[in-house]
């Protein structure tokens, strides 16, 4: 670790009379408000976002990439920023590889340096939309779906090959993000290519172990500009439904067409027990890369409300999500990002915690979109921030994280490291 | 009928001699490409758009209507207007009811005058949009999905008594626009709304006569303007699945998000067997009410394109779609626009006829754009107008129908018989 | 009045201790961050939202209409009205006239009645996209840039009149939505039709008493679905410089395709001194109907802090916008819709104001993205709702405007004065 | 030149009597029309594209990159692979140069080497959207808006350097696309940015030769993802009109958010006199990298409806556009996509040029938007393929170009030349 712990505890003494002032005037209104502050604290700390490997290097776009300076050069130095992360908030408790990116070399140092950084092996994903060096087929025209059975296998290959990385390493589910599609009208068949590509998604799925889930995600568009072969979440769960019970659907916010009630989608997929993973993000335009909260907090809001509302349905046979974070970095130091993503997303969280779901049922059994709204927006409008900093108090991190991460020189310390050219690994 | 079919063919006739010259320099130069333009006429006949009765008067916006004048005052006058476009153009042999705007007072009288103008009765649709006047409960927050049981089995009620004029006309399917939703984040309680929308459908799928089918609508927004219970496709097919055999989803061309690939849609769809009718309109931003073909006619020719390919491919479980036309006339003469939205309808359907779909496969499987893109354009590029124009003179209809319809002062006529203040009753 | 002020403040001593405690915190935490908080309550006291006329009915869409009860019939009940909402919140002092739907009977009388609600009377509103029963020539085709020059004069001396009405009233701007515009492509000479609007427009400019102001509003479609004459802001601006120094451009949130960054069209305006107005609502799709900040509030923050940003610059030349809701009430009880949105606004408003300028504007200089987020959002998040209400005491009006609204039975007694079946005019 | 133009002229007489047939029947329908041939013909040989440097290698995305292979390696090769296209089209006669990609060692060979393939040198363009190896400041974080005079005077600096080697090599414009802009909230002052951006192209445009024109880009975002300086026409018009008679507004067709009316900016800013430059692609979501005319070839025409209007105005002040293709060719070989491109662009001005404008304006004054649709698409659905065939072939270029480009095996010959790996340079 770059720094002390004790470091943290340092700082934190120095806010801590503010903190304190604030969390008890919060403590007191919820309390009034019958809400359980233990209980909310308890549900905050157990909520964990994972960091994608690739997210700790700087983001471009097809015009260039400005890098920074201090990204990681390995997959050790990525287990040590998430770690770094980790310890200054307490809730980003896991790491999600990508392959070929961040081939182990060592399985067993690997483990280690993550257990002493907190950390769990969340899923990993295959990529099948670039070619690699030594790589034998081209994916230009399609991976799972190609017109060509040889690209087809090599892919299906390639995801079996990235679920035995995973299973050493202790994940326990597999993302595949199909880029595949084409960019001009006529250029592929439709039909042909959804089929090809549930035949080879039935391979992988067969390939994984029995206690594996996998998580199939959309996009509408990009890389390819006229049609991706899982378009949508309706694609997605067709797949999921007939590919079986561990197949799930994953959504990613930015994923979407302009204007899409996100939120819906989420319930739906919920009441069909087939949510299988969110990946966090906020877009403006036609992008899914910003910090995710940046933009649209209330949409943020509103799809944790539902996420609540079916994760805590008794009846819900949805198993828990698995959430991550994909945003790419390409002006803020990433590391700096991730802290004020995975604040964003326990913020959301939290505000979706304190909705008063019972007085919600009644104001939508009474048709009363005045009340409701007043509701929801009670929830979104307290301001919880309080409660987010007591939560990571108790874990033992930063009361306020990117300070903290200033205060202590992170990356001055890490550019000293690895100088101001290295490069990640990674988009 | 208002004229005379020989006055068609006395005008047909003035026109022949330009017709003949086009018609067989056409039918040359489709012949050297190997194909059959007797069989392309044949299928062109065939093919029957259904034409809404709601459609015959002057449409409007919330902001107000501007009405012609001669619009039908009775469903009586609905059959007759059909019935000239359908000798004028051959091609809309088929009404489409909205009930209880057409309620037919005197069942026989109705069949025997659709009969004598050569017109089935396409798909009934039912109206839970709207209150009507001696309505007892209100659709205001939703029929099908509302939070009260009495208004849900009123709704329920509505439909089955729908099916049952249906029945007396000869119908065989009932259309199902469900515009409920809610206009609020937290307004209605998604999962629930959707769940008694399935229950409402059930009771309504049960009581449709064993050969009929039921076609499940979506659309993303309006009137309701944050959340529409059946907002998409992936959520009318689940519906209909869950169903049953006889259910499926019914895609109108408007009622998608902007930039949706729609012939993707369709194609999935018919990959499924769950493609069961299409309504045809045309936009530019958020509405769906232009002529069919005036915006994007490239788009329409991509999507007969996987229509036809879906109809011609033998291992299709697919029925043949009901076809109808669904825009809104505020501007335009409503007949006249119905007159060019069929001619769009029908050179659509014929560009995709001629496309060389072996070529096109070929292309596909060499994984090569440019060929694709060149073979799809030359189907798209071919002036095949005077191939409609022999399939309308082949069935004994006018050689160009709205040159037609104004030499005949139709229009005129109308509101000599109805007024310049009759208001078709409808939207 | 329905209620009598002491109601008011009954109420508000109930609620008191509670919203003493909460203010006190807020205040106290405000004061630690150097904000004044006096200064800000007077500024929030200063700012007044004008309603328009025909917000005080429900709203349709062209589906059809939900009316509630007690809907004022006539002008007199519609400053009625606005009124209570005055009372109510303290926000609302001014009220939006709309012609021909609100020509006064009585000057004197209105005058009088308005003087007495404390409101004065904001822009006035012409109406060039409806025919009235008595109109002469149709606008169905358009009507400052209408191709017949009789269609043009009509609607520019109907504008002409509007300013007469909002002189004898103490209106000093005239609105002008100009919903001109094509729904085919073809159908109208783009440049010939902006040639004859400015014209026109230069007529209507000239009939200005010297002292008023002309705001011109864009909007990219709707009721006409393929071009509108006044697209955007871009447009607008172009027909405003070339009008004269009073004329302006007007905003309406609503009026915008997807995804515009509406925050920078407002920057650059203000910069340009050519801001006039403010229409408030909210959207999710191609909709311009719903409460402001139930949808997207950080948007709306963020528009705020735009237009705080340009009214605090001592060097901008932009004067004062005016500021009106413009929505449309289709399911809520349009006076709570409206307390909402005042409400809504306000917040925003405030939350502009607490941003700390000197620090974001020093972010801005060292490029630190992560802090101007980090600025922005510590406004935002910040719970100012106590200081609404305490500006809302100060000035004798209600802490809790919808909830005093729904204890004094407010609509009840309105339907019980003007029956379940009154229909305000309007849309 | 790879080939002789013998080659071509062998393929062409193999083709002939087919092409004589289709041009001979098209020519016989045109002058029924009277339409006169030679001019329309004459009018597409005038008419030349420019091609620009950077498309003639592979382009890629954000996830990455599938070269083909025989791509141009050097200023020399990318003219050398330009005079290909033109000597197949006759309509690509002129190459449009970016700096630094294009930076000429010998100004006279490449002056010569272009002359010999009968190319002009169109607008060079400017690159500060990219950090450069060498390059002392760096533009992360904007150029000619940077908060940082050296930035900005380094950019300004480039820009003046580009005019030096546009001068050389006889170009008379310089294009600006700003990329500038933030991705988040608050990033940047709107308005501090947006008056540094016009501070700094003042210089750049004071620094022009007197005969020069300035095209100021602009776009609603990438690679910025929040806010871009020049988001629309408004704001390249507000500069450009600032800026002085020589800035002009430069349109690129993928530059625009969702269902902008593009016919309509082209129109107003024709009549303003400020269209300088129009940049070609297509796209159906965010990007704009397509095929011109793959996507929406109705939109195309409708643009070229616009434009031909434009030129054709007697009245009109706006000079004649500088064209250029501006895609990216991810999947097909740039040189095909080229061919395609102008093809689908010289089809959409002939088919604008064939308007019957009389009868159009007829329509438009009788308010007949069904005869305005009928007027528009006869030109549209007319098949003018032969007409552009025959322009290429009295300009002695091949009547089928991409099949003069495989039958020749050009890509063969430059792999065989170039090698599979060579890399252009540029994107």
């Amino acid at each position: 670790m770059l720094f002390d712990k004790n470091q943290i505890h340092t700082l934190n003494d120095q806010a801590l009379p503010d903190h304190r002032e604030s969390f008890e005037y919060l403590s007191h209104r919820l309390s009034q408000r019958s809400i359980q502050v233990n209980e909310l604290i308890k549900k905050i700390r157990e909520f964990q976002v994972a960091i994608p490997s690739w997210a700790l290097g700087t983001g471009g776009t097809r015009f260039g990439r400005f890098p920074g300076g201090g990204e990681p050069r390995s997959l050790e130095e990525k287990i040590t920023d998430v770690g770094i992360l980790h310890a200054l908030n307490a809730g980003s408790g896991a790491i999600s590889l990508h392959i070929p990116w961040d081939i182990p070399d060592n399985v067993e140092k690997i483990r280690e340096h993550a257990a002493a950084n907190g950390l769990l092996f969340d899923a990993v994903n295959s990529n099948t939309f670039q070619d690699q060096p030594d790589q034998e087929l081209s994916y230009k025209f399609g991976s799972l779906c190609h017109t060509d059975a040889r690209v087809r296998q090599q892919a299906v290959n390639h995801n079996l090959e990235v679920i035995q990385y995973g299973k050493m390493l202790g994940s326990k589910s597999l993302t595949v993000w199909l880029a595949d599609g084409s960019s001009f009208p006529g250029q592929m068949n439709f039909r042909k290519a959804l089929q090809r590509t549930l035949d080879s998604l039935k391979e992988i799925y067969e390939g994984m172990p029995a206690d594996w889930k996998l998580f199939v995600e959309y996009k509408p568009y990009e890389p390819y500009f006229y049609h991706t072969v899982i378009q949508d979440w309706g694609t997605s769960h067709l797949l999921a439904s007939q590919l079986g019970e561990r197949a799930y659907t994953l959504v990613d916010l930015g994923h979407h067409l302009p204007n899409t009630n996100i939120e819906q989608v989420v319930a739906t997929l919920m009441m069909q027990g087939k949510l299988g993973g969110f990946h966090f993000n906020d877009s403006k335009f036609g992008d899914d890369d910003l910090t995710v909260g940046a933009m649209k907090p209330y949409q943020l809001f509103l799809i944790f409300n539902e996420l609540v509302e079916g994760m805590e349905d008794p009846r819900s046979a949805n198993p828990s999500p698995a959430w991550m974070i994909d945003a790419s970095h390409n002006l803020k130091d990433p590391m700096e990002d991730l802290l004020q993503s995975v604040e964003a997303i326990q913020l959301a969280y939290a505000q979706a915690l304190i909705v008063d779901r019972a007085a919600l049922e009644n104001a939508r059994d009474s048709n009363d979109p005045v009340l409701a709204q007043e509701i929801l927006q009670e929830a979104f409008r307290t301001d919880l921030r309080p409660l987010i900093a007591e939560a990571r108090l108790q874990s033992g991190a930063a009361l306020h994280p990117i300070r903290v991460f200033r205060q202590l020189e992170v990356r001055k310390t890490l550019v000293g490291e690895r100088g101001t050219k290295s490069l990640a690994t990674g988009l």
